[in-house]
Protein backbone atom coordinates (compact mmCIF):
# COMPACT_ATOMS: atom_id res chain seq x y z
CA UNK A 1 0.00 0.00 0.00
CA UNK A 2 1.32 3.34 -0.35
CA UNK A 3 2.36 5.93 1.95
CA UNK A 4 -0.52 8.15 1.24
CA UNK A 5 -2.95 5.96 1.84
CA UNK A 6 -1.51 4.34 5.19
CA UNK A 7 -1.13 8.26 6.11
CA UNK A 8 -4.81 8.50 4.87
CA UNK A 9 -6.48 5.09 6.72
CA UNK A 10 -4.01 6.01 10.32
CA UNK A 11 -5.61 9.34 10.27
CA UNK A 12 -9.37 7.98 10.12
CA UNK A 13 -8.71 5.70 12.35
CA UNK A 14 -6.98 8.04 15.27
CA UNK A 15 -9.47 10.79 14.97
CA UNK A 16 -12.63 8.44 14.85
CA UNK A 17 -10.96 6.63 18.18
CA UNK A 18 -10.42 9.83 19.81
CA UNK A 19 -14.08 10.81 18.98
CA UNK A 20 -16.03 7.49 20.16
CA UNK A 21 -13.62 5.67 22.04
CA UNK A 22 -10.94 8.13 23.59
CA UNK A 23 -9.57 5.55 26.15
CA UNK A 24 -8.69 3.34 22.42
CA UNK A 25 -5.98 5.08 21.66
CA UNK A 26 -3.77 3.79 24.15
CA UNK A 27 -3.55 0.70 22.25
CA UNK A 28 -1.69 3.13 19.03
CA UNK A 29 1.28 3.93 21.65
CA UNK A 30 4.10 2.13 22.74
CA UNK A 31 6.21 2.61 26.13
CA UNK A 32 8.93 4.78 24.40
CA UNK A 33 6.06 6.88 22.49
CA UNK A 34 5.87 10.69 23.22
CA UNK A 35 3.21 13.06 22.89
CA UNK A 36 3.56 16.84 23.30
CA UNK A 37 0.19 18.67 23.50
CA UNK A 38 -0.10 22.14 23.99
CA UNK A 39 3.69 22.32 24.71
CA UNK A 40 3.10 19.63 27.32
CA UNK A 41 5.51 16.37 27.30
CA UNK A 42 4.22 13.14 28.11
CA UNK A 43 5.66 9.75 27.54
CA UNK A 44 4.48 6.19 27.24
CA UNK A 45 1.26 4.76 26.34
CA UNK A 46 -0.43 5.05 29.94
CA UNK A 47 0.40 7.95 30.63
CA UNK A 48 -0.48 9.35 27.05
CA UNK A 49 -3.91 7.91 27.09
CA UNK A 50 -4.48 8.93 30.34
CA UNK A 51 -3.71 12.70 29.12
CA UNK A 52 -6.10 12.21 26.61
CA UNK A 53 -9.02 11.15 28.26
CA UNK A 54 -8.62 13.40 31.01
CA UNK A 55 -9.16 16.75 28.74
CA UNK A 56 -11.80 18.49 29.68
CA UNK A 57 -14.55 17.91 27.32
CA UNK A 58 -16.85 15.09 26.95
CA UNK A 59 -17.24 14.90 23.08
CA UNK A 60 -15.56 16.02 19.87
CA UNK A 61 -15.50 15.68 16.44
CA UNK A 62 -12.89 16.42 14.28
CA UNK A 63 -12.90 17.04 10.71
CA UNK A 64 -9.44 17.09 8.69
CA UNK A 65 -8.45 19.20 6.25
CA UNK A 66 -5.58 18.06 4.54
CA UNK A 67 -3.00 14.84 5.37
CA UNK A 68 0.38 14.91 3.91
CA UNK A 69 3.11 12.44 4.63
CA UNK A 70 6.30 11.23 3.80
CA UNK A 71 8.39 8.47 4.59
CA UNK A 72 10.72 9.20 7.24
CA UNK A 73 14.14 7.02 6.91
CA UNK A 74 15.48 3.34 6.51
CA UNK A 75 13.43 1.66 9.59
CA UNK A 76 10.35 2.42 7.65
CA UNK A 77 8.84 4.86 9.09
CA UNK A 78 6.23 7.79 8.39
CA UNK A 79 5.71 11.38 9.32
CA UNK A 80 2.34 12.22 8.81
CA UNK A 81 1.05 16.00 8.92
CA UNK A 82 -2.79 16.79 9.71
CA UNK A 83 -4.33 20.05 9.97
CA UNK A 84 -8.36 20.31 10.51
CA UNK A 85 -11.12 21.73 13.07
CA UNK A 86 -11.86 20.24 16.53
CA UNK A 87 -15.49 20.81 17.31
CA UNK A 88 -16.29 20.36 21.10
CA UNK A 89 -19.41 19.77 22.27
CA UNK A 90 -21.29 23.14 23.86
CA UNK A 91 -19.03 25.51 21.28
CA UNK A 92 -20.22 27.29 18.50
CA UNK A 93 -17.13 28.02 16.71
CA UNK A 94 -14.59 24.86 15.94
CA UNK A 95 -10.88 24.94 16.89
CA UNK A 96 -8.36 25.19 13.89
CA UNK A 97 -5.23 22.76 15.15
CA UNK A 98 -2.13 20.95 13.40
CA UNK A 99 -0.53 18.03 14.21
CA UNK A 100 2.07 15.93 13.21
CA UNK A 101 2.64 12.29 13.82
CA UNK A 102 5.52 9.73 13.75
CA UNK A 103 4.83 6.50 13.11
CA UNK A 104 7.30 3.49 12.89
CA UNK A 105 6.15 -0.43 12.18
CA UNK A 106 5.15 -2.88 14.21
CA UNK A 107 4.15 -6.24 13.56
CA UNK A 108 2.60 -5.39 9.96
CA UNK A 109 0.95 -2.34 11.46
CA UNK A 110 2.21 0.98 12.80
CA UNK A 111 2.57 2.46 16.05
CA UNK A 112 2.76 6.38 17.36
CA UNK A 113 6.36 7.12 18.20
CA UNK A 114 5.93 11.05 17.94
CA UNK A 115 3.05 12.91 18.49
CA UNK A 116 2.75 17.17 18.58
CA UNK A 117 -0.33 19.00 19.29
CA UNK A 118 -1.11 22.62 18.67
CA UNK A 119 -4.12 24.81 18.86
CA UNK A 120 -3.59 27.31 15.93
CA UNK A 121 -6.21 29.41 17.75
CA UNK A 122 -7.71 30.71 14.45
CA UNK B 1 23.07 20.54 23.98
CA UNK B 2 19.52 19.37 24.58
CA UNK B 3 17.07 18.99 22.19
CA UNK B 4 14.86 21.95 22.61
CA UNK B 5 18.07 24.10 22.54
CA UNK B 6 19.15 22.73 19.20
CA UNK B 7 15.54 22.84 17.71
CA UNK B 8 15.04 26.52 18.77
CA UNK B 9 18.62 27.13 16.87
CA UNK B 10 17.84 25.25 13.87
CA UNK B 11 14.44 27.15 13.66
CA UNK B 12 15.79 31.18 14.19
CA UNK B 13 18.56 29.94 11.35
CA UNK B 14 16.10 28.36 9.55
CA UNK B 15 13.36 31.42 9.43
CA UNK B 16 15.78 34.06 9.12
CA UNK B 17 18.02 32.43 6.17
CA UNK B 18 14.54 31.90 4.40
CA UNK B 19 14.11 35.73 5.13
CA UNK B 20 17.38 37.33 3.87
CA UNK B 21 18.79 34.58 1.84
CA UNK B 22 15.98 32.23 0.47
CA UNK B 23 18.86 30.50 -1.70
CA UNK B 24 21.02 29.35 1.30
CA UNK B 25 18.67 27.05 2.29
CA UNK B 26 19.61 25.00 -0.20
CA UNK B 27 22.85 23.83 2.80
CA UNK B 28 19.93 22.42 4.68
CA UNK B 29 19.04 20.19 2.60
CA UNK B 30 20.72 16.81 1.14
CA UNK B 31 19.32 14.64 -1.88
CA UNK B 32 17.19 12.27 -0.14
CA UNK B 33 15.61 15.99 1.19
CA UNK B 34 11.62 15.96 1.00
CA UNK B 35 9.30 18.80 1.07
CA UNK B 36 5.99 18.79 0.89
CA UNK B 37 4.38 22.30 0.56
CA UNK B 38 0.80 22.75 0.14
CA UNK B 39 0.49 19.77 -0.68
CA UNK B 40 3.04 20.00 -3.64
CA UNK B 41 6.00 16.75 -3.21
CA UNK B 42 8.98 17.92 -4.38
CA UNK B 43 12.77 15.63 -3.50
CA UNK B 44 16.38 16.65 -3.58
CA UNK B 45 18.47 19.48 -1.84
CA UNK B 46 18.30 21.92 -5.57
CA UNK B 47 14.66 20.91 -6.23
CA UNK B 48 13.51 22.33 -2.50
CA UNK B 49 15.93 25.51 -2.98
CA UNK B 50 14.13 25.95 -6.41
CA UNK B 51 10.90 24.96 -5.54
CA UNK B 52 11.20 27.75 -2.18
CA UNK B 53 13.34 30.87 -4.15
CA UNK B 54 10.35 30.85 -6.78
CA UNK B 55 7.58 31.35 -4.41
CA UNK B 56 5.98 34.00 -5.74
CA UNK B 57 6.68 37.01 -3.23
CA UNK B 58 9.94 38.95 -3.17
CA UNK B 59 10.16 39.63 0.75
CA UNK B 60 8.83 37.93 3.45
CA UNK B 61 9.37 37.80 7.54
CA UNK B 62 8.26 34.61 9.18
CA UNK B 63 7.15 34.98 13.14
CA UNK B 64 7.44 32.00 15.40
CA UNK B 65 4.67 31.23 18.10
CA UNK B 66 5.69 27.93 18.76
CA UNK B 67 8.69 25.53 18.55
CA UNK B 68 8.07 21.45 19.77
CA UNK B 69 10.67 19.15 19.27
CA UNK B 70 10.93 14.99 20.16
CA UNK B 71 14.17 12.82 19.38
CA UNK B 72 12.56 10.67 16.64
CA UNK B 73 14.74 7.52 17.22
CA UNK B 74 17.81 5.37 17.85
CA UNK B 75 19.27 7.36 14.69
CA UNK B 76 19.66 10.76 16.67
CA UNK B 77 17.38 12.73 14.62
CA UNK B 78 14.42 14.83 15.80
CA UNK B 79 11.13 15.86 14.99
CA UNK B 80 10.44 19.66 14.92
CA UNK B 81 7.55 21.29 14.46
CA UNK B 82 5.99 24.89 14.00
CA UNK B 83 3.30 27.25 14.01
CA UNK B 84 4.07 30.64 13.70
CA UNK B 85 3.26 33.98 11.26
CA UNK B 86 4.17 34.87 7.80
CA UNK B 87 3.79 38.85 6.75
CA UNK B 88 4.38 39.07 2.71
CA UNK B 89 5.73 42.28 1.39
CA UNK B 90 2.73 44.27 0.55
CA UNK B 91 0.29 42.19 2.50
CA UNK B 92 -2.17 43.55 5.10
CA UNK B 93 -2.61 40.58 7.24
CA UNK B 94 0.30 38.06 8.64
CA UNK B 95 -0.63 34.05 7.42
CA UNK B 96 -0.53 31.93 10.22
CA UNK B 97 1.64 28.62 8.87
CA UNK B 98 2.30 25.43 10.73
CA UNK B 99 5.49 23.58 9.46
CA UNK B 100 7.03 20.47 10.64
CA UNK B 101 10.90 19.41 10.42
CA UNK B 102 12.35 15.94 10.60
CA UNK B 103 16.27 16.69 11.25
CA UNK B 104 19.16 13.98 10.96
CA UNK B 105 22.64 14.46 12.14
CA UNK B 106 25.06 14.79 9.62
CA UNK B 107 28.91 15.89 10.61
CA UNK B 108 27.92 17.17 13.78
CA UNK B 109 25.26 19.03 12.67
CA UNK B 110 21.76 18.21 11.23
CA UNK B 111 20.57 18.62 8.04
CA UNK B 112 16.24 18.39 6.60
CA UNK B 113 15.74 14.90 5.96
CA UNK B 114 11.77 15.62 5.99
CA UNK B 115 9.71 19.23 5.51
CA UNK B 116 5.96 19.50 5.42
CA UNK B 117 4.57 23.07 5.19
CA UNK B 118 0.91 24.14 5.42
CA UNK B 119 -0.51 27.72 5.33
CA UNK B 120 -3.57 27.64 8.45
CA UNK B 121 -5.84 30.40 6.33
CA UNK B 122 -6.65 31.68 9.13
Amino acid sequence: MDPDTVAKAFVEHYYSTFDTNRAGLVGLYQDGSMLTFEGQKIQGAQNIAAKLTSLPFEQCKHSITTVDCQPSGPAGGMVVFVSGNLQLAGEQHPLKFSQMFHLMPTQGSFFVFNDIFRLNYA
